[in-house]
């Protein structure tokens, strides 16, 4: 992979720069290590915000940042542009689709995937919403649907193109129903006079007997009302069967026709090959880590962020929330561990223990539910809450200026916000 | 189409809302007929600045704006998304890939498209950069190839990725290869350590003379010497005769190694089917009109913008340039015409008549040209001239502030831009 090996340092290959990767990287005392941080993509993705980019309130470069200029580059320090597929444990080595590299200590921080729980149907067939292109995919679809919806006289399929699903009633789910129904109310009629927009229907669909389920159940029936009152159909105690590209089969028998579900239903670990059965969390595809975050079998690999699973945890044992706060802490845990106690064996570092800050969700214009450890907001201040803390978690000042200008500006022209259906380039096909 | 006949209306289509289109559709008097708006796109682009997408200046919501928010849509007005692919002069219809159309009158603006001289290897392996998915597409070539750079091995491959062929030297020529000279000066030595910048290589291919033949000798003069100064490698009397995706053939005999060759060498008509040959100019596909703009042998069809070849022009023997000015113009005189004299046969209308109010082009920070009727700007001022004027032509205050805040950013922080390698989305193969 052509990387110089460099005598002196030890040398730290960290896969994945989202949340928990980047923290490392960052933290890192970088003169005490040859730091090599490979990712899939040369930009970090601020997840939280996928959303608006799905529903265009946001551009793709106010919550994506370029990894080379958020890591000051320095002499040991290497990012590569890679996929790494296979890890093999016994000879310290990585394999990728540029090669493979060697590696002393390894931190896995590769995040995860939308889990599709087996259907090869849904996954084919639905829209998922876990990276940039995903989302920009997703808001195309949005898009020419109601274009389609205008152009076609097929009844059935209008109704099809004109019914939204989301399936998942996490703070994907609801944040992104409350969206498309403020697009609904606010934008729509005035984009799509010949259209009946009152046809349109957001159906959210939760597999559990509430939504947002990480949070209290003062937030939860908050969110419920919030999305109500703005129209949206939530169907709970509503498990998905099936998906042709059609037709939405529940488990309960009701079908809802539909071109256009998006499945928030679930992550999974984006787990590479290379671990043993008995060293990995077979159900979510997460790797098995003690209480330093250390993999099971092997002294100087490291898992941290979603596809880390603590196991013998009593107050998470199902393993930490697979969000951007522990990926963070866990981050700065190994940074801190490599930085004072890896290389001088005689000092005793403390197991990771994961501070639970609270969590938040965003309904949609002064709608927001935030969970805090002592207190609870609603309404209008949890939305300025929820704002605050999104905006200064963006990298960067141009990003913040930025996302902080189109929202003041949608704020107060909605409906003159971006709305391009940017296909893809096609390179023509050569004739000759 | 799905589009009400309006029995007291008059129906008047426009295809394409590119600066000519678009004009027409704003300044129609829309009460005195049905206004039917056709283009393949939901946005229009603002093509003088597509090259600072192509080079992560600027994002493509600032250059971009959503057709449907661009007009106020009113009962007779009607934007529908299609691609028009054959016009029947003889039964007044015109053929999309969502149905046929009848219309009363035809305005025909469908633009320019690249021009490749019917090379088809060009065509294949070079770059055009036309549309914002293709400068979406360049911009993702430029960063991927200094990543693939650190990655190989391969010496030859490395000069390759390094050396960035662009064959054109008018305005969009010259501006990106200013452009990529500033990245290689101020960007990429920060983004990549590890790598020898001062390998990479930008060659500037002209087939004529000097630079930008539209624009005086002196402003050519002055580019020539500011690209210079940039390090920009200057080839006149330069023909490009053939790509074959690694080495760049030219008509003297010199070859240049190269995987990133840009293709702004011309234009030409974006041709329909439905028109006779002897209705056409051929060497550039463009429609004949007279001097009022009307096709040679329909009453009712008229052509504007790129697509319309004025004949026994005496002041533009070879037709009008094809800027945005002559379309702006030729739009606004359209839309006269349909409003004050189409429905009144005895009121008499003047012909066309093209002011060319000067043209300009950037080179860089600080470094433009701009020719004047009566004067000459070069530097700081005509650099200041330049962004004015195009900040100006944006559509749109929210896209004015935004690329207002990205420039401004960018002069003091260069090296901050946003460099995203966005790779589109990919469906996920059936298997089952």
């Amino acid at each position: 992979m052509n990387i110089p090996i460099d005598k002196k340092l030890k040398r730290v290959v960290i896969i994945g720069a989202g949340f928990a990767g980047l923290q490392v990287a960052k933290k890192l005392q970088r003169h005490k290590y040859q730091v090599i941080l490979i990712d899939k993509n040369n930009y970090y993705t601020f997840q939280p915000l996928l959303y608006q980019v799905a529903t265009s309130g946001l551009e793709p470069d106010s919550i994506a940042h370029s990894i080379r200029t958020i890591i000051t580059q320095t002499k040991n320090f290497f990012f590569r542009l890679a996929n790494v597929y296979y890890i093999n444990t016994k000879n310290n080595q990585i394999y990728t689709n540029v090669g493979h590299l060697k590696y002393d200590y390894l931190i896995i921080a590769v995040g995860s995937v939308t889990n599709y729980f087996g259907n090869k149907n849904i996954e084919y067939f639905s829209l998922p919403m876990k990276s940039i292109p995903e989302a920009l995919h997703l808001r195309n679809t949005i898009l020419q649907s109601f274009e389609y919806a205008l152009l076609t006289n097929n009844e059935k399929d209008k109704e099809r193109l004109m019914n939204f699903v989301i399936v998942g009633g996490g703070p994907t789910g609801v944040e992104l129903a409350g969206a498309l129904a403020e697009m609904k109310k606010y934008v729509l009629p005035y984009d799509y006079p010949d259209l009946d927009i009152q046809k349109m229907n957001i159906h959210l669909l939760q597999a559990s007997p509430r939504l947002l389920d990480g949070m209290s159940q003062y937030s939860a029936q908050q969110a419920f009302n919030n999305l109500k009152d703005l129209g949206v159909k939530i169907w709970i105690n509503c498990l998905v069967k099936d998906y042709d590209g059609k037709v939405v089969c529940t488990a309960t028998g009701q079908n809802i026709e539909s071109f256009n579900v998006i499945w928030a239903a679930g992550v999974k670990g984006a787990l590479m090959k290379g671990f043993l059965k008995e060293e990995i969390e077979i159900k979510g595809e997460r790797i098995l880590v003690n209480n330093y975050l250390r993999t099971l079998n092997y002294h100087n690999i490291f898992a941290i962020g979603d596809i880390a699973y603590m196991v013998s945890n009593k107050h998470y044992p199902n393993g930490h929330p697979m969000t951007a706060s522990p990926a963070i802490q866990q981050g700065n845990y190994i940074a801190n561990y490599f930085n004072n106690f890896l290389l001088e064996k005689h000092k005793i570092i403390k197991p990771f223990i994961y501070k639970n800050f609270g969590s938040m969700a965003t309904i949609g214009r002064n709608k927001a539910v935030c969970d805090f450890h002592s207190f609870k907001l609603k309404g209008f201040v949890a939305w300025i809450v929820w704002m605050s803390v999104h905006l200064f978690s963006l990298v960067g000042f141009r990003n913040r200026v930025i996302a902080l200008m189109n929202w003041i500006i949608q704020y107060f022209q909605y409906h003159k916000s971006v709305r391009l259906i940017i296909k893809p380039f096609n390179r023509k096909k050569k004739k000759s």
